[in-house]
């Protein structure tokens, strides 16, 4: 597919740029599913990077998606959402990415929680029943941890001693 | 007042990240009131360019505005809005801006026809009739003239002649 965009900036030019956006409209996400009888440790996890904007301009998710070689984009209800699950592509290629180009506002703590929850997840910590409350901890210091369903305590408690 | 930024990058990495921002949070507005009674030609118009933001991380609207070196941070609601109205300060600094470092999704489209509609008003077209309603007709073409109060008929049929 050859994509149309209205103006294609060079590539350092644009990896500021895709900071710059990701600052507004991405969000760095740990998200976990209580699965007790499927998974051994009770919770599954799954970190994320996304990125929605409404379809009628979403050039530039397209952009960001060939930018970072990885991930894909999909409807969500109105909107499209640009999104990185596999945790090998957030930690080669959307983590490097902030690191050598970061978030200015307050959201670039969140990208340092995330990037250390990733990190602890490639190294299986996740499995283990101090290893998934030292990240349920971490992801619960994150913004937006208002909205989640269980609290920090009541998420730990249902953490199964294996 | 002395600024804290979780990172502040390079002025030309700035001035990237800036615009990619704006792309995702930003807007370039044009609003009509109808005033009869004070304004001759029955319709005020005011242009502005505006980036909100939930007032916890509101920090890079503060070194967006030191950057701008112009507009002004006030509360809306539960956000912060960096806001420029003056028609000086759009056409000096934030249009060559946006000139210098394009918008890459189809916001630039609003774009362009806000720097024209600004250029008008700078050339007082916006008080004769048949300038007012060229620039009625240009704004309805920006995206979210959706939200309008009046359709672009209406608009052009108060128009005052003088």
């Amino acid at each position: 597919m050859r994509l149309k965009y209205h103006n294609t900036p060079a590539l350092d030019k644009l990896a500021n740029y895709i900071s710059g956006y990701s600052d507004g409209e991405g969000c760095f996400c740990v998200s976990f599913t209580y699965r007790p009888k499927n998974i051994k440790i009770g919770w599954e996890i799954k970190p994320s990077f996304a990125i929605g904007q409404n379809a009628n301009r979403s050039e530039v998710l397209f952009l960001i998606k060939k930018y970072f070689n990885c991930g894909s984009i999909r409807k969500d209800k109105d909107t499209l959402k640009y999104e990185v699950r596999s945790i090998n592509d957030l930690l080669n290629y959307i983590i490097p990415h902030f690191e050598k180009f970061p978030i200015i506002s307050a959201k670039q703590k969140d990208f340092i929680l995330f990037k250390d929850i990733c990190w602890r997840i490639k190294k299986q910590e996740h499995l283990s029943e101090i290893g998934i409350k030292r990240i349920i901890k971490l992801a619960y210091k994150m913004n937006g941890s208002g909205k989640r369903k269980f609290s920090v305590q009541s998420m730990i408690q249902r953490v199964k001693s294996r």
